[in-house]
């Protein structure tokens, strides 16, 4: 029996952990707010991001994370972006302690503000010095609450190492979960952070009015420009984003009046102020964060990202959205593939 | 002033028609139903096929083929797969007498039936059986209902020819279309033939009752396999798959409720037979067919469309669409990318 220690107990990792136990396997989530962990540990439920869910009654909740990784074959990273880092550097200093070396997966899609490094660079410096074929990163079009229903999903699990990949499948797949290995585990990763960019501009033609030829188009040029920032700054695989973790999770947090991202695009795109939509949101706009990487990155190494900028342009330049739609209209005319 | 023969005008003829016209052409349509020819010369309607829609004034319709190619520097092709073989034999002795060569766009997305040939391949036979470099494929995601209300829309335009594809980019392009040359023309015309298999595939699984995930995984795998069934059989190149023909196409056919080929889908998902829904649909339903010639391909050469097949056998061995998603989650692990 495989024991695993789920880092983070909100939606998606409290239905992973519970997934994962159904599964056969040994779990254990942890998380740092106690009122969450007793709630699970009596109830099995964590109603505060899953209604009307029980979590498989085998999995306890703690919030010692020296307690959750002890003996632990496998690392499952669930936490949001900000949270990695530290998270990471509490962990090391026990997994020294114990002398044990498990494998880490992350799951969780994000670009660090200010070193613009991926979580699996972050998992590196911070765990494995020089060892990236620890690490697995998994991500696809997969919301907490379909799988919570068994919804069929498809997932891709990605690392370096074949050998490791195919571990994660093996102990993830179920009869309606189904993993694809991968070897660009870059690509993976830029994919499923960068798509709440193009999420946000897709909400924006919605607010706009515009119908579905234009929601399309923007999908796959967005694609276009997302691949280009993964070959170009990332050193990713193009075809890698004609997956799971690229158009597959770009169509779900398109399409979906759930994603928070498309929602503040919406928003936007009927002329609300990115200010007022954060404040009544309710909830982080993660993307939001991710245009100002973005744009860092295409000012540093001069990517094409038409889109990508022109959002950025609307989020912090109170740009005009009609006179941004024009200028992306009337650019010089361009062959459909390049890099 | 470019002639332009538009050859073909049911609804996207038509709006093509009429916004090359806008663009500054010189515009004829040509069609084979007096009725209709007359309302287009009369008042500029095309009521069948586009409600409360005006064409350019400046298109006269005409059911004399000579009179319609006699001096056009571009013949359009939008009429049904079934009728371009048809129709190019008749083009083929007008031009022999009238000594000229003018360039041939394909606005029709098939495999003909028997051949399995496409749409290029029926005019490099029929019309200019040495010159490939003449033919211009045009395809992406573009209902003729969104172009006609000047919506945002981009579109493909492939040629072995890179002028030629240039050409038909400064003719077709205009502030609200937007064009990009490619140079795969097989593979553009694979992905819209294609996409209908997988459309109805995510018909049915609406009619399923699954949700958002499932879509998602359904048309990044349908994908996958429109890819591999477009590079190992036709010999297109597998990036142009990422692109506006084909999951921009892809995503419009199955995420629209206007497509014929989702709606019969979701009626099979509902357990209604094939023969039922085909009679009541009034209308043809495409995909129908297509999957027919896609069954006959994937056993001439071994290629693994799981979906594809699965669609088949739902279509026309009377398959439990239960047990087929059973099978279908079922398979051996499998790597995302392999073609």
């Amino acid at each position: 029996m495989t024991k695993i220690a789920v880092l983070g107990n909100g939606s998606w990792g409290s239905v992973l952990g519970s997934m994962l136990a159904d599964n056969g396997n040994d779990v254990v989530l942890y998380g740092n707010i106690d009122a969450v962990n007793e709630e699970i540990n009596q109830h099995h439920t964590n109603s505060h991001y899953m209604k009307d869910w029980k979590l498989n009654e085998n999995v306890p909740a703690t919030s010692n994370l020296e307690e959750a990784i002890t003996g632990a074959d496998l690392l499952l990273f669930v936490l949001p972006t900000k949270a990695v880092r530290i998270v990471a550097k509490n962990v090391k200093p026990i997994l020294d302690k114990l002398g044990t070396k498990p494998l880490l997966v992350t799951a969780t899609k994000g670009i660090e503000p200010g070193s613009k490094k991926l979580i699996s660079d972050i998992l590196t410096e911070e765990i494995y010095p020089n060892d990236t074929d620890k690490i697995v990163a998994i991500s696809g079009p997969s919301h907490a609450e379909n799988v919570a229903q068994k919804d069929l999903t498809a997932i891709t699990c990605a690392s370096t190492n074949e050998e490791n990949a195919k571990l994660v499948q093996k102990l993830f797949s179920n009869n309606y979960v189904r993993f694809y290995t991968n070897n660009d585990l870059i690509g993976v990763e830029v994919g499923g952070a960068v798509k709440n960019v193009i999420a946000i501009a897709a909400g924006i033609l919605v607010g706009k009015g515009y119908g579905d030829d234009a929601k399309a188009a923007l999908m796959t040029r967005g694609l276009a420009e997302i691949t280009r920032l993964g070959v170009k700054y990332f050193g990713a695989q193009a075809q890698t984003f004609s997956g799971l973790s690229g158009i597959g999770d770009l169509i779900v947090t398109c399409t979906s009046v759930n994603s928070r991202n498309w929602r503040a695009g919406k928003q936007l795109g009927e002329g609300k102020h990115l200010d007022w939509i954060v404040e009544h949101m309710g909830q982080v706009v993660e993307g939001a964060t991710t245009v100002k990487a973005v744009h860092e990155l295409v000012q540093e190494k001069d990517i094409d990202m038409p889109i990508s900028e022109a959002v950025y342009r609307v989020c912090y330049e109170n740009a005009d959205v009609d006179e941004e739609i024009k200028q992306m209209m009337g650019r010089s005319p361009k062959p459909e593939i390049r890099l």
